[in-house]
């Protein structure tokens, strides 16, 4: 349901809804996914886990899995070619343990075999001695002098820190002032696939890898490193992928590199494809945070000052850390206009699963704890909660708690009267208390907001490339560095594509990514792929109309400003010729025909010798940041959105089922009506299961469960039908004004639910998830704070 | 041994020999050719051929190959969904005979098996009813009216003509007049690897071939009209070739399309691999053409006027007779000035085997024709053969038979003085004639040249495109729509990026063609790999350097034109700076550093958004051809060459021993100096087996041979050293004033040594190849000659 748009006759593909491209091979099982992927003799890989969560290697024995028939390699670090590290951060993961495992999920040898039994059985057979060590397992005690290191550089992986004015003097002009803590859980990206690579050796002795990979470029860049090869020899291509959410980023390179490293030393295909016991108990996890937020505001309830605090664990390596927290820390204080800021964020290194990159990145976190403390400090206030968060949020022209002046249309505002006219959100509050008085179960409302920067930022690297091929007879043939992981990618950058040619969805082929024919495009996440691949698309794309209008001209007997391509057909435009140069020719008679179809001008450009290649190329716009303040314009561009949830709670059992939940999201310009939607049902879903049941959890570096047997995760009988208004303030820089969602759809959904199920039991649980015990019981943060209280 | 190059110290990589870059895993096995392609569960697919030249057919029955166990699929004509017909030339070619089978290569039906024998079975279960019709097999007798249709507008395949000046009048001027047939016969590719072809049913129902295919786009095009998918979707990527020579042009197509049927149909990879036999009876092979010669000179040897009558045998279809027949009426005079010239070449449908695309494509003929005459001429006129071709060759400015005025230096007559200065020409033949007086074996030493039009000219679309990637540790991805071949393509245009980037070629990895990744760049074939790749490639890498020059110059403080990209490095030129608008900024201190490594520049570059990849795109120069006369630019430029041969000839056993060879060519530029030798190595290899043993004999459209056992290929033993000289006049258009190499190298071979056996013999032999029986007795067209001979 979305709003309204502006200017919309002006596209013909752009906010229409149109089917996943590749929907039909997904649901015919004809996508191939990674582990679909099969050489006629391709041998099988498995790895050797650490049997200890920290501890010394002293030996490793690999003699008994050498002998046995069937098996081809064993390898261990010493066989490394180049360097056993991989990963943007340091210090870098390795690729086999040598000295040392840091959690349960590292490696310490791999076996190729015939069969994927035999290399199961050569795994078994090797025996490594260990020295064991101490394990951390709490990242604030990590940072404790007297905690054993699991790096030798120490335990604290990363501070990242924001200094926006002087919070002192922003308490002292505080009339009220709250001090609360918020924690979040370790949560698994739980896609449908679990991860596979093929792995080939090539020609020019390189190697080929296909596989469930989302960050095809870092992966690259790992596998040469280790391989010691040129990143010119080294092939990553993406299979269709069944779920990331973050979960197969760069951490991929690792199971890449161990398969490429027995295809090399084997000469043959090597596939290793993930159990999902092998997959939970290696694969990287959502940060958990434990946050400290102290905030000042005047009896008006206008925010003076925020001081927040958070300890993030990052459990065995660095990984995205470095990132994730960055993000947390420029979003910690919500969108909100705070005029004093000091953040700190410690990300530590422990000997639990690590962590890393999860959709929202960094975000879901410190948006239930700055969420969660809106409604705190409303209720402090004696203030609803719409009414503290109106007066307070971000608008044109204000600056944000890392001191960037927003210059465009800033929408949080509009996002929570969206979701609270919808919801009547004010109105079901009021009915509500009423209710709970004397009805069970329990009902309650909550609502949550946010502002998010679109794409990389300051974090790194932000450009992107697209190649366009039209065809001679009108298909086209696209491709981009960014993937598709299930998120529409390809059907977004379809729909750029066909809106800018002229042609039809179906006549376009988007191709999956290749590193060797595609230009290194940066990570397919931050939810920038609609814009840069978008922006990267339309260069290509108007280079290839430029290319091939003055033959249509021609044919067509009409000025070049005046052509329309629509619907696989070139003609001449029904609306006033627009000014320019080319409209003297206006007056000229036409060649006698109205139009031609795409395919036929593409063939006679093509008898012309006319290039219908085009690669496009965008660079996202400048900005910055100085690490010593945490001051900077951290993102070119902002999304706001605001959710309400409404609950039901059984107080008896601790049960919560969420009833209702209204959705907005200012997305800049809706490219394909029904990906956005799913974007938001698939975020909200996500956000639901954060909330209410998702949890890894670990004792000692030891999790407690290995399957989704025990792992709880949202059914569709848990989700409910959720409204969706979109707002569409067209960004100066997005392609047709469209900005991002993939992200900012998940992240402010589990605060909305967890501030309905309060407002419901009239009692904070703040930690997450709000499992039946929390709720039940008040256990968790909820109870302490009962205790200990804070605030003047 | 090429001759002092012009200008050398500016290129760093250029004219070189570098080892080609795919030697390494061609030796070592770890190339993948076309049946080296293999996918789990795939299907082994075979063709039921027609069992008559010609006939009609009037019935199929598949039921017993259907019922067999482990056949998947039994298809006919009938279960083709689109067209059945491919090719560029009409009538087109079919895919599945329907009606009638022309030829004994035709295929009525395919099988897709289990394995290759339960197919083989499948294959002879087949039964087919046929009506027999009369056979054609004579291209002559095939164009009289009461000769049978082999196709239903006649026999007439293709009438090529050239209309000069007015050879009555040019006869009517002359003193000398010669008139002569000669003749040429059927040869094979002999390429050492079959056709080999795997289908894979693709996402989005589309379809992926992947196999030794030499012209992936004129394929692609057949494979969508057959299979009734957009070009989008249907995707044909090169496996590496083991040879092809013409060979495995657009009629690959028809392969391609039979596995692909195959494929859609059953749903599963669908590997088709001919075997020799196969390959012999069905792969097309070079025309045999029969050719009077009238030709007019006065007493002084200056030629008047040419009339050249031509019949080629076309075999069962077109292909592409059309244009191998244009080439020859282009080049059909040989390289000299003839005022007046009347050339018709007719090519006609028989039952035969039918012919196409062979190196040299129409030209070994033609030459072998011309170079005879201009032979027979001089010893009519009692000159030596030298002198009458020095008097009469093009010259600058010249015009040649088409009418078109040469704007460039014109070197037929310098190459014909190297080959005759380095092999001593005029004394050897004196010294010859001395020594066969009394001696055995009889010697003798020939000449012949050429010149021959670069690339495609007014036979088509001529244009193509490169991409070209650097990657950030300064290796780079190179690929390119126009394939190797065995050519040494992906080793030539490596050295042209490795020119134009300052990188060594093995920092390149030149990638195998793919259709979805690169935009059509017409047919691998007219030596236009170099000249139009070349082109391309050097467009885009300029791009690539423009992009990061700018950063380079910051880094190095100096200005953007003194820079020197060279092994890997970028530093500031020793060379005196040039002059430009960048030179102002000489004065400049540097910024401390004087080079840096180009990955490293390319990472400043990445890291700044810089793109580090582009498509560069060349078309060929504006060419001309008026039909009706035979006249025009034919081609944006030429290349010239000639070639000396010394033989022995044992007169007992008719057997010819070829003693020496020296060949001169004008290159424009040699680019790769081990790759422009390798092709004049094989060149003559290839024209020596042509002149001497290679022949495809059919009797009533029956082959006389199915395999090499029979086919004569001239071995190590039979290839004599040969001499090279190079002539270096850089080309005005050609990269870095390189042209073509690769058919030219061959096209000469033949009548050198043609011509030096009738030196050794007294007598001429004018019927290829010179066999034993021709040599010994005397047979073919020399009877003839020597009983009716010709001239006034």
């Amino acid at each position: 349901m979305p709003a309204p748009r502006k200017k919309r006759t002006a596209f013909a593909a752009i906010g229409t809804s149109v089917p996943n491209v590749d929907a039909v091979d997904k649901v015919t099982g004809r996508a191939k996914y990674g582990a679909d992927h099969d050489r006629k003799g391709q041998l099988y890989g498995r790895v050797k886990y650490s049997e200890h969560p920290h501890a010394l290697i002293l030996s490793i024995d690999v003699s008994r899995a050498v002998n046995l028939s069937g098996v081809r390699a064993v390898l261990t670090h010493a066989d490394i070619p180049g360097e056993n590290s991989f990963g943007t951060a340091v210090p870098h993961q390795v690729v086999l343990c040598s000295e040392k495992v840091r959690y349960l999920g590292d490696v310490v040898a791999i076996v190729a075999a015939d069969s994927e039994e035999i290399a199961a059985k050569a795994v078994e057979s090797i025996t490594v001695k260990y020295k064991i060590l101490p394990v951390v397992s709490d990242p604030v005690e990590a940072l404790s002098p007297r905690s054993p290191a699991v790096h030798a550089g120490g335990n604290l992986c990363v501070h990242q820190k924001v200094r926006k004015g002087d919070v002192g003097t922003g308490f002292s002009q505080s009339e009220v002032v709250l001090e609360r803590e918020y924690a979040t859980q370790k949560v698994e990206h739980a896609y449908m696939e679990p991860e596979a690579v093929l792995a080939e050796p090539g020609e020019n002795g390189g190697i080929t890898v296909t596989g469930s990979v989302q960050n095809l470029y870092s992966i690259r860049r790992g596998l040469a490193r280790v391989l010691a090869l040129p990143l010119g020899r080294v092939r990553v291509r993406q299979a269709t992928l069944g779920g990331s959410f973050g979960g197969k980023d760069e951490a991929m390179t690792a199971l890449c590199c161990r398969a490429a490293l027995l295809a090399l030393k084997t000469g043959r295909p090597v596939k290793m494809v993930n159990t999902r016991e092998n997959s939970m108990r290696e694969s990287y996890k959502r940060h958990p945070y434990r946050m400290k937020y102290k905030v000042g505001a005047d009896r008006r309830g206008f925010l003076k000052a925020m001081e927040i605090t958070i300890h993030a664990d990052a459990g065995a390596y660095a990984a995205m850390s470095p990132f994730v927290t960055w993000r947390s820390t420029v979003q910690a204080t919500g969108p909100y206009v705070v005029p004093n800021v000091r953040t700190d964020v410690y990300a530590a290194y422990t000997n639990n699963c690590y962590t890393s990159a999860m959709r929202g990145f960094g975000s879901p976190q410190v948006c239930f704890g700055s969420e969660s403390l809106m409604d705190e400090l409303a209720e402090k206030l004696g203030m609803d909660p719409l009414e503290v968060r109106l007066k307070n949020t971000l608008r044109g022209r204000s600056t944000t708690a890392t001191g960037q002046k927003l210059n465009h249309t800033v929408s949080v505002g509009e996002a929570l009267l969206n979701v609270t006219k919808k919801g009547r959100f004010l109105k079901t509050r009021a009915s509500n208390r009423k209710h709970n008085e004397r009805s069970h179960p329990k009902k309650g409302v909550g609502i949550s907001c946010s502002y998010r920067g679109v794409s990389l930022g300051a974090e790194g690297v932000d450009a992107a490339g697209v190649t366009v091929s039209l065809q001679t007879d009108g298909s086209v043939v696209a491709s981009s560095g960014l993937v598709d992981m299930g998120q529409g990618a390809a059907t977004t950058i379809s729909l750029m594509v066909a809106e800018e040619l002229g042609v039809t969805v179906d006549r376009i082929r988007f191709l999956g990514a290749d590193t060797s024919r595609l230009p290194d495009s940066g990570p397919t996440v931050a939810s920038r792929t609609s814009f840069m691949a978008g922006q990267a698309a339309r260069r290509a794309c108007k280079e290839i109309v430029e290319r091939i209008r003055p033959v249509a001209s021609e044919v067509l007997g009409c000025p070049v400003d005046s052509l329309l391509f629509r619907n696989n057909w070139v003609s001449h435009s029904t609306e006033r010729t627009r000014r320019g140069p080319g409209s003297r020719k206006a007056g000229r008679g036409r060649a006698g025909r109205k139009r031609l179809r795409l395919g036929e001008l593409a063939s006679l450009c093509f008898a012309r010798g006319v290039s219908l290649f085009a690669h496009g190329w965008y660079r996202a716009p400048a900005t910055s940041w100085d690490e010593r303040t945490g001051q900077g314009d951290a993102y070119f561009t902002f999304v706001y959105g605001a959710n309400l949830a409404e609950v039901e709670v059984d107080t008896e059992t601790g049960t919560v089922r969420v009833t209702r939940f209204v959705s907005s999201h200012d997305v800049g310009r809706v490219l394909n009506l029904n990906g956005a939607r799913g974007q938001v049902y698939g975020g909200v879903a996500m956000g639901l299961g954060y909330a209410l049941f998702e949890e890894y959890a670990e004792q000692d570096g030891r999790p407690s469960l290995e399957n989704f047997d025990e792992y709880l995760l949202p059914t569709v009988s848990d989700v409910p039908e959720t409204e969706i208004v979109f707002i569409e303030n067209p960004d100066r820089l997005g392609p047709y004004g469209a900005k991002s969602l993939g992200e900012p759809a998940c992240e402010i959904a589990a605060p909305a639910i967890a501030n309905a199920v309060c407002d419901a039991l009239g009692m904070r649980v703040r930690e997450l998830p709000l499992t039946l015990e929390r709720v039940r019981l008040g256990r968790g943060l909820s109870r302490k704070e009962k205790r200990g209280s804070a605030g003047p």
